[in-house]
């Protein structure tokens, strides 16, 4: 077993077992993920950190990426301390009004109807290497409009790193080439 | 100069360069702290989530907290690394309804009328010590709120960090005896 199987082991079965299943919300016959005993734990934290920092790393463990995006909100907990890990810097995906700075702005499907989301202009450098990082891909509607906007700045979404897909939404289609590093698939 | 000197003085360093200030946002006559220059450099990001982890250890280093208490949603961003860095877990305080499982609610004020904040009441354990972290103390709205949101969970607040503070706006009378831990005084 390589050193990455390992944190990858580790980071899965601290998933597995802190990662909540909340019947019913936000809507009814909805099962929310609920990550907060993850995050509470600090071990089971780490792993995941390091098991999705991986994604931002060749085979030999050097860093590949230039830089980290995470999306409001839940993603900025996993993305910030992924930034960290890699050595790279971070950069947020907002909700509309939220950023204080000149924007690229995205337009993006909800479930009903539509919603905004921006990314400072100088926040990615054309031509670096973007890993984005959430907890869940779902529909992958916000994990598509952030590929957009990174390729508005003129740099390259390189893969997209998730806690868990729920493979039965199709989120995958969203992201077109960019590769999807999901410690759990459900 | 001892170990702590100077990483608080690299912290403050990158604060200066690196936070800039937007006139006018949200609204006309107010000058906002955009952090965001700040976090994409990740020498700079990661000298200031070392030196606010300094306010959950002793004078020899040892960690003296139990928990770190994030705000939503940029609190979130500092937050996290800090809870990770003294090896302890993290909670996040989030607005209305984000949150899925049992929650204590606080109102605090806004601006212009009141807003609820929320925080699971399993994310901190009775008697534990708890960080708060955050980016900027302004009113202390939110900081207060979430005093009290840690104290109904039969915890104890024992600081308060951030990277900057208004003084001006004497956000440190709405947190009573809970310390504040400010790299930076404005």
């Amino acid at each position: 077993m390589t050193v990455r199987d390992d944190v990858r082991e580790r980071a899965v079965e601290a998933l597995t077992r802190l990662v909540r299943d909340i019947e019913d919300f936000p809507e009814p016959g909805i099962v929310f993920k609920d990550i907060t005993p993850l995050l509470a734990d600090p071990a089971g934290f780490g792993a995941v950190v390091e098991a999705m920092a991986a994604a931002g790393r060749d085979e030999n463990g050097a860093v590949v990426v230039d830089k980290v995006v995470g999306m409001e909100a839940r993603g900025f907990i996993l993305a910030a301390p992924v930034a960290l890990a890699l050595g790279v810097g971070f950069a947020p995906v907002r909700k509309a009004g939220k950023l204080p700075h000149d924007t690229h702005q995205v337009d993006y499907a909800l479930e009903y109807g539509e919603a905004v989301l921006e990314l400072h202009r100088d926040a990615v450098a054309p031509g670096e290497r973007v890993l984005l990082v959430d907890d869940v891909l779902a529909t992958g509607g916000t994990a598509g409009a952030t590929c957009d906007l990174v390729r508005r700045c003129g740099a390259d979404p390189v893969g997209f790193a998730v806690l868990m897909e729920l493979g039965f939404l199709d989120g995958r289609a969203a992201l077109g080439e960019v590769p999807v590093h999901a410690l759990q698939r459900i």
